[in-house]
């Protein structure tokens, strides 16, 4: 399998995703921005700003070139010429009550022949509703175990301890799944890797539709809004301060624009935030840890 | 001099700024909390929450203990006990004419006899007031001069590089002075090191009290409020990924709600965000470069 052809497919998925968003949105939402990247490559950024998804984006890049060396001995490889293609989702929704959504995937090799795909999506409620935690878990746990039932336990575990805001103590929301250098060692074909990638690209639309259609019209109270603005700087503060691939693509010269699309349009933040006993904040706070077992949760 | 000499007269810098500040806004609008610290010390932050001043802390340590292998190896320094003590402040302003403040002023010793002072203080105009930024500078180079005249256009330089977005390609704002490992090896005495500190700690109010009088009751435009937003994000961006001091405390499990008290009561983040030719935004991002003389700046 080509790296052009995943290419054109990850092409492909962000514009079905931004298809499906305009529908959801019932206007066309997107402002494209074409760029070229100096070593080699480019890319496709689509930024939102809508009626119902405040702000955000759905990025494609493909980009190559030399790895610098910093970063191949990183990853544990001889110096390379590289290829790096993927989608980049990340959905601040206006409404509190729809959570805020990522989803990235991607595929990278060299010419030494290494490759491998990678990827993940994880939701981050303002307000935790057991029901979507649940449901979104189980799609996912579905998807994963067409390849073998150890994979969805795996790449959950492995979302709670990547998605985990150490300075908090506080994961960033309710996990999701993420994997990273999945490839033939362990995983099957390079078909069934890519397969794998494509089920979990393919899966965004119908996850982030459920949530939409489920909350976009609920109400909501000036006070859930500020503690909207609240958990979004804590969604900030994972971003800026944890998140390796940010910190990869600051640090590499990426574009700026694209890589902090994932940043809120608004966040506030207050010196010791304390929520209200048996609150639905309080509520939201005590699930945001590690280890919550979503498939087999019995509602309260 | 004793550790606990300079660390009592840290203590007695942030009442007097405490009470200056108090002064300033014609109340009380400090929230105390003394907190300590697992391995050894503590602290006393100070939150504020004013008419003039909507958000910020001035906050005093004292904290020791064994000193993490790989800090004191970073450090260039044999395995140790340490002492590290001193004062911290941010300040966010609610009038965008008012530019945001930061000092921090320290000192470290080890119990192999290595010991230093280290600070700074810069400055965050969301609208850049070149008479402001010239009395400011002019101010900072009036006390470094009195121990050599070399110091100034040191320091300045160093704040210039350290208070810098790299991502972003600008200045955080219009610098100051930045300085550290300040001892006897160049300094002179241990009492010279200390009286410079001294000087710079009581630099801040001052220089804040003129910033604060000149602005506090000009007029602004609702979209001048939406440029300090905008400008408040690249505060977080900077706090968040590059600020060495931040990193540091957040790594080291230090008091989470007084390392990022110097977060903005609130920000916000536009998707490519463009200024409008020939306004005052565009003048500012003009000036938000290395390398600008103020000490002989001719005002446009």
């Amino acid at each position: 399998m080509k790296k052009e052809e995943i290419s054109a497919w990850f092409q492909s998925l962000q514009d079905q995703i931004c298809k499906e968003i305009n529908l959801l949105e019932g206007a066309e939402v997107f402002h494209e921005d074409q760029w070229e990247r100096a070593g080699g490559g480019g890319g496709r950024s689509r930024a939102i700003s809508g009626e119902m998804i405040e702000k955000g984006g759905v990025n494609f890049s493909a980009v190559h070139g030399e790895m610098p060396a910093k970063i191949s001995s990183a990853l544990g490889l001889e110096p390379n010429q590289f290829f790096a293609t993927g989608v980049s989702i990340v959905l601040h929704p206006k409404n509190p009550m729809i959570p805020i959504i990522h989803m990235n995937v991607r595929y990278f090799e060299t010419d030494k022949g290494d490759w491998w795909f990678g990827g993940g999506i994880d939701v981050t409620p303002h307000y935790v509703d057991e029901k979507d935690a649940i449901f979104f878990h189980k799609y996912l746990k579905e998807r994963c175990d067409q390849y073998g039932d150890h994979w969805y336990p795996k790449f959950k575990t492995w979302a709670d301890y990547y998605f985990f805001i150490k300075h908090r103590n506080e994961t960033r929301g309710i996990g999701g799944i993420f994997f990273d250098r999945v490839n033939t060692k362990e995983f099957g074909t390079k078909e069934q890797c890519f397969n794998f990638v494509q089920d979990i690209g393919n899966s965004f639309v119908p996850i982030y539709k459920t949530f939409a259609e489920r909350h976009r019209n609920e109400p909501y109270t000036e006070a859930q809004q500020e503690w909207q603005y609240l958990r979004r700087s804590r969604y900030v503060e994972f971003n800026l301060v944890w998140d390796r691939g940010t910190k990869f693509g600051l640090d590499t010269n990426g574009r700026t624009e694209s890589i902090l699309m994932s940043m809120p349009p608004m966040a506030k933040w207050v010196y010791d935030h304390q929520v209200k006993p048996d609150s639905h904040e309080e509520k939201t706070q005590k699930l945001l840890v590690k280890g919550i077992d979503w498939i087999n949760y019995k509602e309260a």
